[in-house]
């Protein structure tokens, strides 16, 4: 049965936006290296970060229409995630709902498929994340589900997720556990800026990291090379 | 047999130009969805748009001694196509071949294989759609042909053929179609033109394309979501 | 056995820039042909392109730790090379391995996997080459092997020699050819000079490089295409 | 955090070897065309066709350890399916672990990765499902998780759900949904016998599904070929 | 436009089997390496070898309505080719359609798409040379055409094309050139059952070929290897 | 350079003979997990399992001309390995080469390329491990060189390497470590024999190899799973 859910829950707009500054390969290890989709999911212009909550879009392969209706569940700060059924990579999107979805607050778009318009959507800064880009052509035939569990990327998204995505990728949390996560992003970043301080001033990080007796004991052996004769 | 045919008929230079400034996206759908080729073939560099004559290669894989007898056959206007026979990601052209078609008035270069120079032919401003960059050499010692059909990215390209390229990819216009397809597209443009002004002033698809009706016939459900507990 | 070998044999600073100053394509086919890694190895970012003193890491799939042992055994001048033991497209690199390689004076990582912060990495201008970008999180669980030989994108690296990376891609030139390759690079841009002053002038490759007999020679036949009826 | 999760519900033994009858295309089409996992997961040897109660496994990439964890967790009637947390198609599992799942009543292994001893676990018929067939060996370093919620093959597989896999790929049914389905499957088949006597005497689909009027009504025109003169 | 051409030209049927007689390497060396579909098609099960006369049918994504409308087109002796217009690999055709096309004596099925229902297509010998086997299901909202060019697995497909397919793969001759094509295929290996006789005797090809002249020329060296120290 | 080296030195026949008996993921094992060509090459029929001193090959792309060459640098007991110096899935090898090979005592063919005639060559039982079946044909215009180290399926092949095959893959053993890693497979088996015996009586690996304490260092925590509401 095709279902459009209503009304999903959503996590506070603070937590969003504070992932969001920590970027996607923080994220991703905050939580215990999870949540990251598949790397053929790439930004179709460099430098976009952002973060929001997941609506989430099954559609038929080939066939856009339930990403009309999906644009009319979207609140400010939303971002919307489509998976196709079946593989494909045709063209699903393009500028004017990108500029839909921009009148209404919505963040980016990330799709398991094909983008077109990528000029004009670069144009109006509205941020995609495709597994390519197409020009293909979609019709509006089959109906499919607005706000369902969907696999994208390899990876489950539920409606209400957060969704973070930059230049390195789109990494997912869920909604129960962003605010755990968010605390963990600080703290990693904390002990990460120590530790680059130390890495620029030319300190390794096999001693930083107190590395060497664990390599030992695991039998790593060093030798001189054979000098040229 | 290997032969290079001449002086292949061309469409009118205000048709070919016409059609550039509409795009991939557009021409592909005012067409009926047909033409496009593979999303493979990506730009070496963005925001190029060219459209132009196809003087097709049909070339010999790893060899592009046929690419310089193309260059020949080649005038002002034109965009060559190259596909090899079998399939290949070497490196077949670079910057000296697209000084010299750029000497010739060629506008730039579609091929189903690898190219190289990326960085000397952006510098010259001479855009090239490839399956990808290598800098693999080629040698020059089977023949092939020029201006026959070939099978480029998946699609069918006849010489005389009108190539369209932008970011979004590589559409293809039958000659004899060239204007009525250009016609097709300024009746699509202008008709979302006036979509895109709603859009913007933030009403729903939904409505403006009257979907409502046709999706509750299909029996799309709405539901509200389950609130947190 | 897993061994880390120190000292290795370095080629002389001024070959190394030489080499640089020719780029990819040109070294690629002064040396015959050969060592081209594969075009699936991309820069992160455009434009640069660098040459230095090869440092081979083996490691294990998903496991960055012994990125971590090479980084003692650089010295200015190196390019980190990292190979997993079996495919892999998670993130073994990001921006901190990349300031503590800076501050010791490596030129650039090339890596047959996933990279990651590569918004931070453009930003202090590290240049990497990889499969993939990807924010997938490693281990240090299992050890690997530094300065062994290596295949890299289908390529044998030997630890000291010369890699030469720019938009084209990744060449590999065995230490002991590096001075006999550059110049042969050399001989090479000079008769490409020459051509390129007589192909922008609108010359003909097939004229200048004296191609018509020979293609007669093989048969190739020339017609007029049919005219419109 | 990783987890074992013991004594996971399944479903009844009647429904799962009912299913198993009816076949990978049967049981997709009857569920709605939903539930297949990706065609990249093929058998091993041809002609096996088998159902049973997921037990999933989440591995981390080139690591096997869990798998010996999760042998204990399974019953009699039981599949194996596997997914690394990060791409990978080194050879997770061979005939020692085939034997010892035989031992203990497991069907099958679903794999998103590469599986070996191919000729052996096919003479001792335990069949696999997997991305591909690779000898590649690893390692038991890194904890994963026993009978949680995995992505495998680009489909969602919760713990106990029901596997079907034969020549045409793998389908996973929901516990809870398992009886419908099982009947829609005795309804599709008995609809599809009817059917197939009629076309084995020639009828055409056309006819039998009453195609002919909304063909038309879509505007399928019908022509003559030219002839040949 | 959606179009059903009728009654194409065919060439005579003993033409057609005489191709088949000789199989794909064959016929496709016979007019001049060309012909040949791409190697992703592959038989769903070995040891068939088939030629026929193309019915061609262009379907929309996920679609396979046209394929029933493209049944009624077959006649004894044929062989239905089927493309998608944009890269697809759900299942399209089962053991209903197979069984249909069986009835009307068609040979079998080229499909640049998935197949599924494998085991029982292998078990009523209906062969299908195929991009992939998936059970995903498909439906039946858009219109295509039948009997019109396609390309498929990358090569051009004209309705009434002879269709050749083996273990090898699949190659096209054009219709017009059956005739001289059957006749060089028998000279081919009329001349390769000589050679056969000779090499099976132990004869090396770099004599039998005369090879040995032109490769001195060409500056092939010959030397010892080092024994071992 | 191209050369054809002569009397490169093998492996004593026993030993090869050894190392064929074991198979490839135990070789593989047995040499610390090293040596495993890439799992895209695949038999072209199932059953085979072969060792045998490598004669190297490296072509250039679409060229066979090689080949031919290296026929007669064979002696029995040798396998092919060919390697093209750029990507290309075009037939290289059919059964006239296959039955020339033979002839001379020759194994079998590893090639990181296309073979074609795969029923023949299944018919009079000469093993091909390949990338791919295709039919497209080569020319004989480009030297290689014969006997010289390629890279091959990803993996380095030094000329007098002992090449182990069969339906796991490919694994490489350098000549000079033959007899130990025959040592050491003779080794392995013994071991995997009484733990073989083990599984099958329905003992758990868990318990014969004693990692219960080890996870439960690492931290892995049991629970029960919900049960049914």
């Amino acid at each position: 049965m095709n279902v459009v859910y209503r009304n999903t829950p959503r996590a506070a707009a603070a937590t969003v936006d504070g992932l969001a500054a920590f970027g996607v390969a923080t994220v991703h290890e905050a939580q215990g290296r999870t949540g990251l989709l598949a790397p053929s999911l790439r930004p179709i212009y460099a430098g976009a970060r952002i973060a929001g909550s997941a609506v989430t879009v099954s559609v038929a392969p080939c066939d856009n229409w339930m990403i009309h209706v999906a644009v009319e569940q979207c609140s400010p700060g939303d971002i919307l995630v489509v998976a196709p059924t079946s593989f494909s990579d045709a063209g699903y999107f393009g500028e004017l709902l990108g500029s839909s979805l921009q009148a209404r607050g919505v963040r980016g778009l990330i799709i398991d498929a094909g983008v077109r318009d990528v000029r004009d959507l670069t144009a109006i800064a509205f941020p995609v994340w495709s597994k390519c880009v197409s020009a293909q052509g979609t019709v509006k035939e089959t109906l499919g589900s607005v706000n369902v569990p969907v696999v994208c990327g390899g990876g489950l998204v539920n409606p209400g997720d957060i969704v973070i995505a930059d230049d390195d990728g789109v990494c997912i949390v869920p909604r129960r556990e962003a605010e755990a996560t968010l605390a963990k992003c600080a703290a990693r970043e904390e002990k990460e800026a120590a530790v680059r301080i130390r890495l620029k001033a030319g300190e390794l990080g096999l001693d930083i990291y107190s590395m060497r007796e664990r390599l030992a004991e695991r039998g790593l052996v060093y030798r001189d090379a054979t000098p040229d004769a």
